[in-house]
């Protein structure tokens, strides 16, 4: 078997730090699994990563392997492995070590150890995770599928099942067609709910219906909120995915029906959030952060996934080599998720 | 018995349109009951009514009693009550017809019907309430001290218990020693847990501290986000009543543990607000509008209190001609309530 | 208009005491609501409240109209109704006056305050109902699909949604094809989940396979709680629909996940539950009464029926005249749920 | 330093099996810490696996030190060990590897690895545990009192405040003055609920109400269920902490409030539980098994102890050598807990 591999390296912000280099395919230790990496999906993070350095350790030891999504097979395992064998298909964990519950990190620290940075990250043809950080692939889904649940796939699971509850009948507003925001259509339409999708592209808007959403608003066409009130006989969203954040919080805020709730998710709009009181005052709407999720949510929704036979929306696949041409379709606004084949 | 009665009466914004004077002792219909108001307590919302008109039907057809919090006596009862007989001691709650659950109204028009405008309030010598809109007065406690549950208590209560569930070991941080504040300090003590003070003054932290808080944080003297950091070894506050709102809701965020709640229940510092993405992201932060409360959780607030023998603080108390005065102590800043004796 | 209408009247337990009378169209009061009684659905109880007077007022002093649930339409309103007009369709609560949360009763004194007993019944061409005791029927349904949604629909929904947070790819087990095992099969479906259908006859089992059950268990072939570790990988059943109950239950303890729920609903084995400790000590089972549900969990149960376009499941229809043998269907055992066409 | 300590082991069912042996003292591996154990304190878990061997592995390879609860100081540290330091004090966990959420283990195979049994337990001079396996120690309770918390204390807590939300005003009945029942009392007045405390003993019941309990029952001298009628005015339990099991279910199925909740722990009367099914269908209640709790529960549960200030309850204390003399004591019924010292 061969020692080295190849993967992409981060030194620092800006895509002239990013390099596809040779490394050492790295061993597995007590308690970790060697992977061969099949997949590896992008989030908007990763696209922040690179080009602004945002997350990047600081200092920079060693330059860093980004994204945090993979689907893969165990090649070799270390002593004292139970979760899994050789040959066993698995996906990544995004928040290594969280396992169900409340987890960990403190108000002035909060935990932020997540793949891709700081710790090493999916894209790499050989990656060694501790066997608590893995989960088993869905048996229904092939590699390049089965590598974009962890994160958008996670998010869009936790903020609608394990924290929203959310059951047949209700209305979910979902905001844009990128990862999340696909998930959380698909995930919505499991549970029997209603789903309005809002975007500025009617050919998206149309590719949702095939989908399956019940509704779809041109924002550039007309005020979404507004719209939501029209389809919805002015009882507004139960869910909505605010995947674009900052001042735009205020339009989800008034959208949102008495009682209902805000996954706050997305920094497109920026880093700073803000909106009217009246909405909470009046109609106790509920925002909550999302971080993403645990394992065990991320095992229920393999669960789901298998049982359903839904297809997680892939938007295009590239080659290793051009993870770059990946950032830039990422950058253009994909309609759901974008995957490296790594292996 | 006579039928006349005295009552205070806004006809519009500024003080100057607030006005005593007679009228008529209305007669309860169906299902109603005659109140013969005892007390009357404050609020911040009443100030901005009276000050502002904010709250305030528009068109205002005729001049409305402000106040919502009540205790008194049923002396009177339409046909078919059932819930209380003449000479019971009630007090009211706050939004007419919630009595448990989700409650009503629309994202478009959530409900804001509430006692003290647009409906007829509590600043009068009798009012008819539906007798769904009032519950027993605490048994241990005098009308005065009754007086100040509905709104303020309610709120702390909805908050911590009804929403928080609350629980012995957690860390609360209320802001100041307003009414909501001081009710927050009383029920977290009730349920073990501990609890930290901010204000800017030394005098009312002593005070707090003599109720039982456990930590007093001057906020003039130190950042109060890095004193919660230290008082809890960084561990953070699991619940915060967020009693100033506007662009101080970063503040709490910071000091919000790691899925931790911050209650939205004030517009000190205005009705926008403003705040950081990254406690949302890396703590998974809730922020919940709390809007008073409902019946059934006003009847838990009442057997609490029956049952610890805590009594609500109440800073002073004003004569019903004094009401002019009795603001002007709510506009300085209280320890706990301010009351009018009615009856 | 006519002023006489017909009703089955109850006069005491036991078929012979059950006639077909004339009786005098009721008038709505203040905040009643005349509804013309268009289907009225079967259940469980109703059998035994005929056959064995289970149930039944004691004195019963007059004879009452059985069945609890109605589809209809508002043929005349009383007095300041705002909930409904004329025209419009409508389905009876179960449980009077419970409209949300926490409901009422005591420990000594529990509500059974029933349609159908004590407080008459749906088997009559006319009801009156107080407002509140009434919802919109569904839009997608027509009169006798509606009408089965109120007691039988609302008690699966309950147990799976209200209480249960049913959500995707969880495992559902449902007992027998009655009334609410098949509404339980539809609203876990809806949901995304794995359903398993125990049954001692393969042709319902057959059927319900064609409504989308994943797994059919014959419990006349083989133990069926070994057949749900089998199907599951020994995992267990994280909802389980006990609608046979008494001994029947130990079964359904050993067949729940770890942390999972039994809705205790029937009584068919008998009035007196038991079973096992150990899943209790070693599994965490969760076994919880279900009392049938409040109305805005019957609107839920409406919305989510519309939006997904799913079909209740009617095994047969029976004119007014031939209540006995719907009811002698029902004794049976039915393949969903049997109706009356009133109107 | 020592190479041999003592211990307690069992060799099988029956105290003729039971010896206090020299054994080498254990070391730690990787992530393991070595504990000095200062108290251990006995469940009656423990009596039943010494007198009847239930719980005991079948075969059982190695005689078993018993106990699962202990207080220590960790005196060596293997590799990797992050969580705790030399001279920590320390106590056990009651199911190792539970830290928070679901837990493990299948319906065929639910998780029943405690220590004590089959793991290696308490009753031995030093102990090597899995550094995941222990939480410091309450810094206010000295080594004995901090030896009761973690099955009894967990119990309790898990029971009334992890899973049953307690809040003030709320009614707790508690059953009997063992270990379990008394930290129910203490929890349930952490929380400023109302607590009954049920016993057949006039002066544990008076030692009851000096620790705070609002009432006391005298089960041999009147009915205890309609004494919790009397006292609560009808109303009902809205807990209660079900320690003896078997058929006295139905008496605790018919003291509980409409929607109140039992938490199934004990087995006193036997392990085949039994009860009438009127209180499921007609107030709603929830029976729940609890297993102990999970990791940071009872991180929780020290915290809470160390904030208030409330001392555990322990009854006796007994020498390393006199083992059999406790559980001749827990065999009579103690109030509150029973300890060995061991260090």
């Amino acid at each position: 078997m061969t020692t080295t591999m190849k993967r992409w390296a981060l030194s620092g912000a800006g895509r002239d730090n990013l390099k596809l280099v040779d490394a050492e395919i790295p061993t597995p230790g007590s308690n970790e699994i060697l992977i061969k990496v099949a997949a590896a999906s992008l989030n908007y993070r990763d696209k922040l990563l690179v080009d602004s350095g945002f997350g990047l350790p600081d200092p920079l030891i060693e330059p860093v392997s980004p994204l945090s999504d993979l689907s893969g097979t165990v090649v070799a395992i270390g002593a004292g492995v139970t979760r899994f064998g050789k040959d066993d298909r698995v996906i990544s964990t995004f928040i290594p070590g969280w396992i169900d519950g409340r987890g960990f990190g403190t108000a002035r620290d909060p935990n932020s150890r997540y793949l891709g940075s700081p710790l090493q990250g999916a894209l790499a043809e050989y990656i060694v995770l501790h066997e608590d950080w893995a989960v088993r692939a869905p048996s229904k889904l092939n590699d390049i599928q089965s590598s974009t649940l962890s994160c958008a796939g996670l998010t869009a699971w936790t903020a609608l099942v394990e924290r929203g509850n959310i059951r047949a009948g209700e209305i979910v507003v979902v905001l844009g067609t990128g990862g999340v925001s696909i998930f959380g259509l698909q995930i919505a339409l499991m549970h029997g709910a209603q789903v309005i999708v809002v975007s500025g592209d009617d050919k998206k808007l149309a590719r949702a219906k095939e989908l399956g959403a019940h509704h779809g608003i041109n924002r550039k066409k007309e005020d979404w909120v507004e719209a939501v009130y029209r389809l919805t006989n002015d009882y507004g969203a139960d869910h909505i995915l605010e995947t674009i954040g900052g001042a735009h919080l205020d339009k989800s805020l008034n959208a949102t029906a008495v009682g209902g709730r805000i996954s706050l998710i997305g920094v497109i709009d920026g880093f700073e959030i803000s909106g009217g009181f009246s909405p909470f005052g009046r109609k106790r709407v509920v925002v909550e952060g999302i971080q993403v999720g645990h394992r065990r949510s991320l095992e229920e929704l393999v669960a789901a996934y298998d049982l359903t036979g839904i297809i997680p929306v892939v938007d295009a696949t590239y080659k290793m080599a051009d993870f770059v041409a990946a950032l830039d379709h990422l950058e253009r606004g994909p309609f759901g998720k974008i995957v490296v084949e790594v292996g």
